[in-house]
């Protein structure tokens, strides 16, 4: 189906890396793309109104583990390694029906409140790919190295097999999740290096996360974390660091030249009390491709990517104890950044970019008095994702408020009781 | 009108200052008061089936300046002070239409999100509380001395009017606002004091907000600020002390000794870039009376009070490294302390609580899956004022989303354009 959105109130996009609003303007969709933004009259689409909204970028979620919405509220009030002990629990009896249940439940959460696309972490990406294709979001997923739950070998042969189902899918996108170097080996770290090369496949990997992990690796490998992967050739373009709560200048160098890819989680960082500072301002002047991502739903514990937006702006301007980081930081690093990871010319709203869009409410009160001038700012600071009217993925209309709120609802009323039926056996 | 609110799915209240949840309950409301909470089958009431809910007590949102909605987004990304002038500088131009716009705005986003009482702090505090008045929202404010902006005999004026006007009423408490030590002198200092001590009214200051504040504070008086308060008379079981984000612990000890009101506003905090650190665990351990505000809708930008309480545990977790403090901290500052604070017995759903209530949609998809054991959690992490289904205040419905939703849309979005008009010649 070819879409033309009618009278949009406002766009915003970006132009050269430069924010961008646009007044009243048509944008039309075709195969997937937008082949048009202004005063469109051609015939030939199905035209949708867009009166009274305003069309932004989908937004990506960079890093999250999609199945644990499962556990939810479950275990709020511990730090990392407890809480993490305490998951992996649970996880070990975890089957794909519940995996699917907490995939399912954690989709329409995030395609209700504006993200078009998530990076995942987690085991079985079978399950969770197969939902985000019912509903139409895009993954960039595949198999986890976690060797204290999964023997490498069998998540080589699972991964080998994502990699030959979903390899040629236009929203799904294999890659290889290393959980973190405390939690894999050596070994298995140079395994998914060379699958990496022999499937051409990115690796996403938690780093450098919380004090311990850095003293630990220091003192087993007289290296830093960053430099601990790098020396074993795992930063790299294809690399994506998570977190960097804890890291030194000389490992943002490494990044930097080699064009790693990185992804900053404030709200999980800070209700796990990791502390550290992520380095935004300095990754961002490197030329570093930044993304944000608000890590599972057990640690955050919601997906909703403008309140993660505004956390950003808001813990990396506590952390500096200045202003430098603001509200384009945040929705570049949410937007068009996160396509760049994706390896797609999206996360704008421009001819030749995915049609990945998210039509805003420009009636919502909380975001009165809304104007050009401050449509960013209200943006990132004062709309939530209860504030998405329609999203539109690869061209495709996913949500539509009007049509699909209460079916989504009562899906996810009934995925969340089949789900306490689950976890009432571990409490 | 008395209402009996039937089969409450959930009811989250305290008991001995511990939270407590209770299942399928009904709850009684008469005269503004709760009478009774359980199973209850006398006639006599307006029934309302709440079935699908979950209940808890009202919000308060402890320190905000209400007609600043007026400017939001309108100059963000700058540090306290710079902001502040910016700010004055379009404040000096604000007549008492703009500003009933503005709280009229703010006081629709606070209903639609949970709030059922606040604290301000801005001029012609009688515009503020007659549209608080008019929407059934409770409110404590008064006049605000300010040096810079206004003659403290026109404010100690306008303050007598005030309290003549709405010193009777129900749902409005008047109180003294003291803009901060740096914004007026030791004689308006003086002045407020002997006015609170002639009314027996409250008096909430801004103070230890910067470290300038800090230093300026201890060059000109070789005191630290709430220890120069002090020395005037002006820390005391009828002070609301809000920021504290540079205090000294022998501070910290002063007002525990005199049971001052404290107030913590973290995302204000975090988005002026002032640092600091606001000491919750300390003053709660210390047994003072710790409450949450959004501070105004220009330097938040939100006036969400279930986003503020996940901000608050989320920065003080980072500032402690460690997770002391719980999503049940952030719900008692929100909801039985801000009671407290306004001298009400509230805060809380039992037999004598006064009858502010709202009710969550149970089917929230960001809530699932939801039980009693992680009701707290996801309404601390998960929920957003978005859920809120229906708000009760001094036992009259306030607001009813099936009934006031599209009303209360429409006149924010006509109220937007009419600020929009005297905005842009700022621009």
């Amino acid at each position: 189906m070819d879409y033309l959105l009618k009278n949009c109130d406002f766009v915003l996009t970006w132009i050269n890396d430069e924010p961008k609003v646009l007044r009243n303007v048509d944008i039309a969709i075709s195969d997937g793309l937008i082949t048009g933004v202004g005063t469109i009259t051609m015939g030939g689409f199905e035209k949708i109104d867009c009166s009274g909204h305003v069309v932004i970028p989908g937004l990506v979620n960079a890093h999250t583990h999609t199945p644990m919405s499962l556990l939810r509220g479950f275990y709020d009030d511990a730090e990392l390694m407890t809480w993490l002990n305490k998951m992996w629990s649970v996880e070990r009896e975890l089957t794909r029906d519940v995996i699917a249940l907490g995939s399912e439940l954690s989709i329409i959460e995030m395609i209700m409140s504006g993200t078009t696309a998530f990076i995942d972490m987690y085991h079985y990406p079978d399950v969770t790919a197969d939902v985000a294709l019912k509903y139409g979001l895009r993954a960039a997923l595949g198999s986890t190295f976690i060797d204290t739950l999964r023997k490498p070998s069998c998540v080589e042969n699972e991964l080998r097999n994502f990699v030959s189902t979903y390899g040629k899918s236009q929203l799904v996108r294999p890659l290889i999740n290393v959980h973190s170097i405390y939690a894999v080996s050596r070994d298995t770290l140079l395994r998914a290096r060379d699958l990496s090369n022999e499937l051409d496949l990115p690796i996403q990997v938690h780093v450098s996360e919380t004090r311990d992990e850095v003293y630990e690796s220091k003192r087993r490998y007289g290296m830093f974390p960053v430099e601990y992967l790098n020396s074993l050739g795992l930063v790299s373009s294809k690399s994506q660091l998570i977190h960097l709560g804890w890291v030194t200048n000389w490992e943002l160098g490494i990044i930097a030249r080699v064009n790693a890819r990185v992804t900053h989680a404030p709200t999980s960082n800070m209700k796990l009390a990791t502390a550290g500072h992520f380095p935004m301002r300095e990754l961002m002047d490197m030329g570093v491709i930044v993304t944000l991502g608000t890590d599972g739903p057990a640690s955050n514990n919601s997906l909703d990517m403008f309140r993660e937006m505004k956390m950003a702006v808001l813990l990396q301007r506590h952390s500096y104890w200045d202003v430098s980081i603001k509200a384009l930081h945040a929705f570049k690093a949410a937007t068009i950044n996160g396509y760049r990871l994706l390896g797609l010319n999206g996360g704008c709203v421009g001819s030749g970019c995915v049609a990945d869009l998210v039509l805003l409410d420009l009636g919502s009160p909380r975001l009165q008095p809304i104007r050009g001038d401050n449509l960013l700012s209200n943006i990132v600071y004062s709309a939530d994702g209860s504030d998405v009217d329609m999203v539109i993925v690869n061209g495709r209309i996913v949500y539509d408020k009007s049509r699909d709120y209460w079916v989504f609802r009562e899906r996810a009323r009934e995925i969340g009781e089949r789900l306490n039926d689950f976890i009432r056996k571990f409490l």
